[in-house]
């Protein structure tokens, strides 16, 4: 099992301007291969203490992966750190200069001085190509350390990790992976509660899998970890029991997003939807037109924020909205049957509530929520109570319609915990 | 000026499994006293790890904040880590005591053996208060390195952090802060191309003011630091120097993104937007609508993403569609005039184009985009070639809508970057 570190290099790390998210992916993808991170080093942009650090550390570690400072301009600083710690010059690398051509050329750029500054390597390293962005990855070895390169753009280095570097690190170590993982995603039950019915529900679970959780607004990712001489028959046993007990709330275990599932059982079943929205104000929409392929089963969306609106766009009724207000079961469902309506869609999902920070009366605070999802036939309704910042609310109120059609479509007739959690009369009776 | 490390504990930070956000506030807390943070160690819950580690920085820095482990339960290891550094015992220390026990007297717990392990620390060392909860920080001299160790949980460190620890900290250093920060946002132009104009157009930049570039796309944040010696006037100069050089693609200094730019100058115009939008999929009205008191300029969306909606619900017109196809400047236009009929608003942005990863011809291949903005009486439009991944392509093109619309409400008639960098013709004549 090979010791393997992470230097993060980054003035913006070092000030708290942005919050470190690489490590944590490089982390799981190595995790995943059963390898654990031993260390973790954040440098601001100083060649001085960069060139040390990696030094010091190749003295120490079987693995150095530095996140970082792979860029154009001066304060970008990997390659000449490490060449300084290896004691080598850099100098212009054929290959990797050939790979940022190639990118310009595609993108109709002229190749520029920044540009070839980032194919100035240390001499002698070896290069990892990069699918998706500019300045290729490199690898070279000092004191027996594997020092690997990494660009600090989420993108790059994803793809650079899934590429080349996994399997570069996983060649490093023989043998046996010392520990595995599988991962199911939820929605709509908070850690705590998950947590609760597994140990209430199993309380014979084995001390031998171990059960994490990982709350990925606004999902939570379970993961089962075993040590290999575990057998798979009897993880898969306890994965299924935790599943069970957990019911419709598992979404999957792909990773894949509610719209990318909704959209794939969409397709698969061959109906269109849908929607019409007013507080999310096109989150919905825009969730579900991400994913590639979304033309084939959705093609209109509505933002109807204001009351005219939602009368000259979906011929919501003026004395509706006069009479319900526009937060109202009766809006919403003219709302969604305007939208299947003009569309000619199958089903239609309508949201109508108040994001906040104002807006709010006694009646209906802030928080309050009226959904609309179905057929022209059969319409179901709901109205929750989701208080918090606006940014909060409407994803939860995006990705509860989503979960919405998604249990339609499977025909889940049990209803989800957050019907009991955001029902709005439990609020009111604790208010 | 003291040199500060961090050391961060926890299985958790390690695995990736939640993500650091304590040390950003501890950086920011800092560099408001003008004390920059050198360096960051994170290590998992092993104490011959932390231990070795603590000594060694000790050796180093003037001071040493630990973060983490000073909870209740066995891999909480900070107190038995820093006992072992300075090769003291831990005992029970009568301060701490006193203070977790009035801490469950208050909330009618009984002090339980889990709690009298927090009062166990490293001999002869102060306790910090902690205001909100029940374990006290504490500190200790080892080396000539002033150790700090303080909890995990968010609320405990912010409170420990502002009510002792940086009193305690400057109370280290005397004298001025040591540096200021400055920033400003860009849209349009590449941190290479920034740089370059920058450094071409301004080559008696000042050595004692450093630039440094952020990337948060799809923006670019510069950030000028200098040491407080210099005159506030003359990095204002500067500043404005740098701002002049790359016009009006500077966005701002508020660090507000572009849709609450727009927002904001469409209120104090009075003027009302729509959006009619395909490959973005409803993208540019979510921005819009993220910022509270969108209502007040914004009220219609349409999401038209297939060619029989856009006539449905837009009134383009079925030949204009056959005729050019729908991704036009003539169906843009349609688009956009049949956004502003319906909704009343003053202006309205469109845009069709091809977001991949199918879809695409030789002739409009995938990242052709049409976009159309402005009023029934003077409409702009523009075809741009943005090649990637389908949401990079969608985040693009949302953004340059906005950058379109905030240089329309603010009369800038210069032609933006883009429009030449991400320009069609170019593109196709390099293939």
């Amino acid at each position: 099992m090979p010791t393997v570190q992470l230097l993060l290099t980054g003035n913006e790390l070092m000030s708290g301007d942005i919050v470190d998210s690489n490590s944590g992916m490089i982390a799981r993808l190595l995790l995943e291969q059963g390898i654990p991170l031993e260390r973790k080093i954040t440098l601001g942009d100083n060649l001085k203490a960069l060139s040390r650090e990696i030094e010091s550390i190749s003295q120490h570690a079987d693995i150095l992966i530095v996140n970082g400072g792979l860029g154009p301009t001066s304060d970008d600083l990997t390659a000449d750190a490490l060449a300084n710690a290896a004691g080598v010059k850099t100098t212009e690398h054929a290959d990797a200069l050939a790979q940022i051509a190639a990118w310009c050329k595609k993108r109709g750029f002229d190749l520029n001085e920044p540009n070839r500054k980032q194919a100035r390597l240390p001499q002698d390293c070896e290069i990892i190509p990069n699918p998706v962005g500019s300045a290729p990855g490199f690898h070279l070895t000092l004191n027996h350390c594997l020092i690997i390169c990494t660009p600090g753009v989420p993108g790059e280095l994803k793809a650079m990790m899934n590429g080349t570097i996994i399997p570069l690190v996983t060649s490093r170590h023989s043998g046996q992976a010392p520990c595995r993982t599988q991962r199911f995603q939820v929605f709509g039950l908070g850690e705590a509660t998950i947590q609760k019915l597994i140990s209430g529900r199993l309380p014979d679970w084995p001390s031998d899998i171990q059960i994490g959780y990982r709350a990925s607004l606004p999902f939570i990712d379970i993961k089962l970890t075993t040590a290999s001489t575990i057998e798979a028959a009897q993880v898969t046993r306890w994965l299924d029991k935790a599943k069970a007990v957990l019911g419709h709330h598992v979404i999957g275990d792909s990773g894949a997003p509610l719209s990318e599932i909704v959209i794939n059982q969409l397709r698969s079943q061959g109906i269109r939807l849908a929607t019409a929205e007013s507080c999310t104000g096109g989150l919905i929409a825009s969730q579900l037109t991400r994913i590639a392929g979304a033309s084939d089963v959705f093609d209109a969306g509505f933002v109807t924020y204001s009351n005219a609106m939602k009368s000259a766009m979906l011929g919501v009724k003026p004395e509706t909205l006069d009479t319900h207000g526009a937060v109202s079961e009766e809006v919403v469902n003219e709302m969604a049957m305007g939208a299947i309506d003009i569309s000619g869609a199958d089903l239609a999902i309508a949201v109508s509530g108040i994001a906040g920070p104002s807006g709010g009366t006694d009646d209906k605070p802030v928080g309050t929520v009226w959904i609309a999802w179905g057929s022209a036939r059969k319409l179901n309704s709901c109205q929750l109570y989701i208080p918090g910042h606006r940014e909060f609310f409407q994803n939860i109120v995006t990705h509860i319609s989503l979960d919405l059609i998604r249990r339609l479509l499977l025909d889940i007739d049990e209803p989800p915990q957050y019907f009991f959690d955001r029902s709005p009369k439990t609020d009111h009776q604790k208010e």
